[in-house]
């Protein structure tokens, strides 16, 4: 068999082989004691990593479907302000719109958020306000710590979509007044795709829907979490569930804060690198806003294709992410997430410089070297 | 480690080595060509098991999803007439009043339906049609090709839910005029819980609603199988679908006229041995109606504790199902699914007679004999 690639991407990620090996085993009931401890254990363990002490659930289904959970059940017929700067604020503004009247605060994608724009919205009444936290499509670190202020200074409902920050990037879901937060499992949480987790204030839960989705009916899942044995309202993905419980267990072996502080220097080493090259990097920071610290994205050099230049990537072995949508061709992206540090960093940022060059690239200075120096 | 019990139940059920293992690799881009030929292969399969032509997809959610999915995209808004006679009708029922004008034709668990009430309710203009095939809570297999001739005459869609009958029992959804067909991965197939896939008619696409769900949005997923490389719309539970073409390609190698025979005998000496033990099996059946060849519901002797019963059970390695609901303590039921053959059937006959002895119920004959006589 060929060797897996290395996937340098927004996700999937590369999972440990704890993780991984914990689904090989036989069909256990997913109504029995053993179940339930799986279950408690990933709740416990994803409450510390989101910063709550809110109720939290695990949905089988991806981080979408977590979005929709969070709108559908507690947006419907509300006025929803949207804030947009990248392709999933985009998703989460979708959604809003087939359960509320959905407003979008929107700026280019990679561009700072017009806080001021929303605060006028939640002075006409907006009854819940949408964010993702971290924007993939364009490398963006958005303010959710403000925004929740905001948010809550108007008894507004925050949903925020930490899909590709929780559990790689600081999360204080309580501090910043987050009353649902979304994570997705094949991020930086390190297990296979396929689970999101969702947590819910009480000040959402007295806002419940009557009308409510029946799959993704959330108060169904705090009634079976209840039960004597801890269970989901329907068939959950078991092998999911095994491989997401491993994964937790790794993330408090590791710390959480050890788990922040190596995503950060991997992000950090691939900014020193694109810098001392002489690139640029896509999203425009403000004193608000900053870099994510889970996906880089870099301008593509003019005259580059993004086809010729991720193919010989590929080549290496290393598969990083183009743009997405109108970005495509203009924009690559490096995910920094999961079972990865120093050494895959490494090998990807040397990867990028090769095809650079070999496309027609006029380097500044050496990227590996700055890379090295922040790595430590 | 302690030996895994064996599961004889209704779901989840024993998976082939293979399929466990599937799971077990490194992640892969499920944006790329080599998942897309996973899914494909997938879609292959599991339209020769459901017996159709029609577009088929595979969802990140349990069954439940695909019923929901089934009522949200084509029943929004519509009188339905729901066939109810166990646990998973009244779940369609209770799916299709969220979302349209839903009248149960209900039976006790277990008995025959009501063909000439759904006639009624047919010519007062009922434009979709539920039923559960094969009735896991009760052990009763319900007359789908009959049904669906009748919704047909009436011009109104046809749901089935096969979850429990496709690839162990005959289901030939283009033959019975189903529109919307419905499987769970961890039921026949012997694939892991966590996937369900859903088969859509030309006619059913004639109606599709205008107001849909966004993750469970089945046109979503038309739209993404038909790009270059096939795709799901939002991320897929990736080791689920590798192990669901594990599994799919191990029907494809046992042939489906094979499997479904296997399955059938299985059944049939579990029913050969409650007769000769003078017990009674659960499900009232007449001409149309028929015994669940996936699983057996059996009547348990009064005077015997559902605890002690299948506590010593459990205690032989054996995990067999009680009653749910109301059927609590009073029936027991032995699932017949999945990876397993004879060996499996007459250990848990074994057990079952064991523990019936234990428990003080005198048995008329020797029900291992009936089944080793049926098993051949």
């Amino acid at each position: 068999m060929e060797k897996e690639p290395l996937l340098m991407l927004p996700g999937p990620v590369p999972m440990p082989e704890r993780v991984r090996l914990a689904m090989a085993r036989q069909a256990i009931n997913h109504r029995g004691a053993e179940f339930g401890g799986v279950y408690a254990d990933c709740v416990r363990v994803l409450k510390d990593v989101f910063g709550t002490e809110n109720d939290l659930y695990v949905i089988s289904g991806s981080g979408t479907a977590a979005m929709e959970a969070a709108v559908a059940n507690f947006g419907r017929g509300r006025s929803i302000s949207c804030m947009v700067n990248g392709k999933f604020g985009e998703r989460l503004f979708n959604i809003s719109q087939r359960y509320g009247n959905a407003r979008a605060i929107s700026s280019e994608w990679g561009s700072p958020l017009d806080l001021a724009e929303l605060k006028r919205q939640l002075e006409e009444g907006a009854e819940m306000v949408t964010l993702v936290h971290n924007e993939t499509s364009s490398g963006i670190r958005n303010p959710a710590a403000k925004i929740g202020k905001l948010a809550r200074e108007y008894d507004a409902l925050f949903v925020m979509d930490g899909i590709t920050s929780i559990g790689g990037d600081e999360v204080k879901a309580d501090d910043w007044g987050v009353d649902l937060a979304i994570v997705g499992s094949q991020k930086c949480l390190a297990a296979p795709a396929g689970l999101s987790a969702v947590s819910i204030s009480g000040r959402a839960w007295e806002r419940l829907s009557e009308d409510r989705p029946y799959y993704l009916d959330l108060s169904a899942y705090r009634k079976s979490a209840a039960s004597k044995v801890m269970e989901t309202p329907y068939t959950p993905a078991v092998p999911l569930f095994l491989a997401l419980r491993e994964a937790c267990l790794l993330i408090e072996e590791e710390g959480l804060t050890a788990r922040i502080s190596r995503h950060r220097k991997m992000a950090e080493s691939i900014r020193a690198a694109v810098r001392a090259w002489g690139l640029q990097l896509f999203p425009r920071i403000d004193d608000d806003h900053a870099y994510s610290n889970t996906v880089t994205a870099v301008r593509l050099p003019e005259k580059v294709s993004d086809a010729d230049f991720r193919g010989t990537i590929k080549k290496a072995g290393i598969e990083i992410a183009g743009g997405q949508d109108h970005l495509k061709g203009r924009i690559f992206r490096i995910g920094t997430m999961g079972a990865i540090g120093g050494p895959e960093v490494l090998a990807t940022l040397a990867a990028v410089q090769y095809s650079l060059k070999v496309h027609g690239t006029v380097l500044k200075d050496d990227g590996l070297l700055a890379a090295c120096e922040v790595l430590g």
